[in-house]
């Protein structure tokens, strides 16, 4: 596998373009468009949130009909979420727009949507947007980069990224780009990705390497513990990579699955690291742990705890937070087996021993703690299973972005 | 049932104490200690994290024995939590010293602790703090307040009530203290709450009631979602008031019952409006939810969330985010059942309406959000059952607070 430069118009066969529609924002760009002239298979994975935004409830529907996916349109701003019927209507006059421009149908278009949730999307800006963006399409890098920074709301970095992998002597090209800040908690899936890939799948095997990647990569970060309405990863195969085609779960599945998991932990990583008002990024990893399950909770549950957040913020090792945290999610144990380490590029300290808190150099912790990542190190003694979580450190910054968003 | 002033010396026969020990804090009380010198039938629900304070565990064993209990020594400054051996040893030690200065057994003596997690206790400045307190006891209303305020951490106001009520021509007082400011969230019981009464009623139904009355009131007040190591509350009775024995769930029954949930929700929304750096009390009430655990979910979810938490610290009437936490607690429901309104004594106003947002006066907004009280009210129109769940704004200072707690 290779690590490339590029996003969503990095494999064969993809376009992508954005404008300033006006939505919401004044003087930024705020549509983007992907589109392959030829048709993809598509899968994906959408918000666990039983209150689903418009465009949530539409792309599930193309998804789950087996029917070819041509494009994807997506605006920030306005998150077309609790918007009742006239939000249905702005996504199909959306999606008869690209019909109209683009000689697809428009139940092969996905639509997405980022933004304040509530508000009613103006419908003809949409459209307008749309048309203009149909006759800008372009396969270049910059067209890629251009449509991640369309759809970043709170967002201060753009997020996307490529790779290359070999299947049966043919290179496949798979990128990507996210955007996702707040409302963000591990639920499938905390944020938009769209990821194209020229690859030649069979749609079932796509989704399965998706959903099983999702879990130990966006199912695992979280900003505030907030799962989003809209959240949405959508990927399209065009098969222009002209690879044998994947039928089986056999050595090239697993291939795909690797650069999959590398490109959806990269974008992942990102957007805990972007999350709102964040500082640092902060990691924990849980190892030797009875159970997968256990090992996911206690993690999830250490970088989801406001306590501990506000602790990375203050370079506080105030361990016991973090103990506290595992204590209350869900996840039997015992703290007499519990080992408890900082660490980060500055250094390691074991700071808690099976039970027992260590008299530990403050200083030494102090300088661990200043790193831009933080992990603590978890050894639960008790199995042989691990996983990792990460999220952001809680910071006055946070509060000032959340408590006026809409204005 | 008559509201009076007062706090845990307020029913016959417990007297109070509280003295600087010099545990943590410097120039503040920091220790306090409730005693009966009838023996008292006792009840009490403990935190259900996993990871359980030193002292936790005491008081457990006491209530489970049957036994009858007499006092209580509390401190503020240090948790006793992940502490081992020596955490246990240290509650032992306190137990002792009252039963030797009291000439009461020391397993009729519980002890509680909050503060930094993962920190000794000093034991020779606790035995010498219950020292000091035997000889200062008093049946005074100041020396409950006193008691109540030596428990505070980050609290900024000490939290006391009491009531009388009558069981069979006899007065009986039932009063009590809490502290609790931060690592609130609802799971049992999210503080420290002693409460002291002179009824008669045997052990079983004074669990019964607690366990019941709780429910509705501490297990419904969220700070920050972080479940604590410490959460206690232990009720005492001593038959000071001489009523006839409570031994059935007859009307007297019920009648303490309605006591005690008076009681308990004061003390629970003081803890919520005192909550770190928290503005205002923030009140969710969900009415004809399918079942009560919805309902309870529901409201829970709501004053949990850190982004409605935010957009109340902003009066920002972004009523999508409190949507959005009532899709993601758990409970399922229809957003096309949904009416949603914001409620202060400033006034009542519908922002959504079946599934569609309301087109609302954004002044009119504002002047009900900047209220010292805001209440968030859902009627779900889906059944008959209700629950409200208290909160506190998530502002600047609750960052600050717990950016750097142990310095």
């Amino acid at each position: 596998m290779n690590i490339i430069d590029g996003g969503v118009t990095a494999a064969k066969g993809f376009q992508a373009a954005s404008c300033e529609a006006g939505i919401k924002y004044r003087d930024r760009t705020d549509m983007a468009f992907v589109f392959s002239k030829d048709p993809c298979v598509c899968a994906g994975t959408f918000t666990s949130n039983v209150v689903k935004a418009a465009c949530v409830q539409w792309d599930q529907r193309i998804v789950s009909s087996g029917e070819p996916m041509h494009a994807v349109v997506i605006n920030s701003g306005i998150a077309n979420a609790c918007t009742g019927k006239e939000g249905f209507d702005a996504c199909r006059a959306t999606a008869k727009a690209v019909e109209e421009a683009l000689k697809v149908p428009y139940s092969s278009v996905a639509v997405a949507s980022t933004g304040v949730i509530g508000m009613q999307l103006p419908v003809e800006k949409l459209v307008a947007g749309v048309k203009k963006m149909s006759q800008s399409l372009d396969a270049g890098m910059e067209a890629g980069t251009a449509a991640s920074k369309a759809i970043m709301t709170t967002d201060t970095v753009n997020k996307e990224v490529a790779v290359t992998f070999d299947i049966g002597g043919h290179t496949v090209t798979l990128g990507g780009m996210s955007k996702g800040s707040g409302m963000i908690h591990p639920n499938m899936c905390t944020m938009l990705a769209f990821l194209t890939t020229d690859l030649d799948i069979e749609k079932s095997l796509l989704q399965k390497a998706v959903s099983e990647v999702v879990r130990d990569s966006f199912n695992m970060i979280t900003v505030d513990g907030d799962t989003s309405t809209n959240d949405t990863l959508l990927i399209m195969a065009n098969k222009n990579a002209q690879n044998p085609p994947i039928k089986e779960e056999n050595s090239d599945f697993e291939v795909f699955k690797e650069a999959l998991a590398y490109v959806c932990t990269y974008l992942a990583k990102k957007m805990a690291a972007d999350g709102e008002g964040a500082s640092k990024l902060f990691e924990a990893k849980v190892v030797n742990a009875k159970t997968k399950d256990d090992a996911r909770t206690l993690s999830r549950a250490i970088v989801g705890s406001n306590l501990s957040k506000a602790a990375i913020f203050g370079c506080d090792a105030n361990f016991g937070r973090f103990l506290c945290a595992m204590g209350y999610s869900g996840a039997q144990f015992d703290q007499e087996d519990v080992e408890l380490f900082f660490e980060s590029e500055n250094g390691r300290l074991k700071v808690f021993d099976k039970g027992t808190p260590i008299v530990f150099d403050e200083d030494e912790a102090l300088r661990i703690m200043k790193a831009d990542a933080v992990t603590v190190f978890v050894d639960m003694h008790e199995g042989s299973e691990e996983a990792t979580a990460w999220g952001c450190d809680l910071t006055y910054d946070y509060v000032k972005i959340n408590a006026d968003y809409r204005s």
